[in-house]
């Protein structure tokens, strides 16, 4: 693709995004999965549905631009979703791996942060208020859920200093 | 590696966020070597330094624990590194090109703020108090770039509604 302009760099960006929210789509049932702590699990779910009306959202975008969302493979997105899994792989204790895969989680909700914080930025110079305004609710959740999982994981890291129970592979 | 106890986690992040500082001491030259406006070319410069900095932090909490910070290919780092580098082959417009920039590496930090946000707090926990001071030092410079990033974006990105100048490769 050619950038020629902040418009171009704009689309690319929300095309990043729309990679990147797919990947998280397929990758939050399993950590939900992973996961020990209800609180841990209901904050995947909770996360799932959102992700879903993220998706939505940037949809609505590229209809109000007459493009596809498709065309670009989110490698950064890649690398924190291969990251998740490896986690998933490892001997862990249950309390440690709950505080793991909270850890991963923050890693993808700061990737997103970056990303709509951009294009939300890019959307207000170009004039597209309503576009703007949607990355912003996107960029608001993101916000809101990384201080959910930094709430949770006060009491899963206490847990996981001593980290007793049966391990889990 | 078994993740018995939060200290294994503790250690596990270390290595990724070792493993991360390094490759971004490879991809800032580049980055730096790309961007047109000065002011860009100077952040990128000076966060070299300061990463240099991170890098010898990182490597005292080793030594403190009597531990190799060797083991761990941050793969997370891996895709921003590979985005920025997709970035740079690109058809641009220089002031565009300096936007994307911009957004690679406030990509990149705020996958660090994650990171380092994330083992301070297990340092704290695990009583490691001179430890957890470093890496909210390093924490702090972390968030301070970003905010630079986002100051300087205030201009670029002006610059870059309306591309014009010559294209770049």
């Amino acid at each position: 693709m050619e950038l020629a302009s902040l418009h171009e760099l704009y689309v690319e960006g929300l095309r990043d995004l729309y990679s990147a929210e797919h990947q998280i789509l397929k990758a939050l049932p399993k950590l939900h999965k992973g996961a020990t702590n209800p609180k841990v699990k209901d904050v995947f779910a909770t996360h799932l549905a959102q992700t879903e009306q993220q998706v939505v959202r940037l949809e609505q975008i590229f209809e109000e631009l007459g493009m596809s969302p498709k065309g670009k493979h989110c490698k950064g997105m890649e690398g924190l979703v291969a990251e998740g899994a490896d986690l998933l792989k490892e001997d862990a204790n249950p309390d440690v791996l709950d505080a793991g895969l909270i850890s991963s989680a923050q890693h993808v909700e700061h990737y997103e942060m970056a990303g709509y914080g951009t294009v939300r930025t890019y959307a207000q110079l170009l004039g597209f208020a309503k576009q703007a305004e949607l990355l912003q609710t996107t960029l608001d959740e993101e916000q809101a859920a990384d201080l959910i999982l930094t709430e949770i994981a006060l009491s899963v890291n206490v847990d996981a200093i001593v980290g007793d129970g049966e391990m889990v592979e």
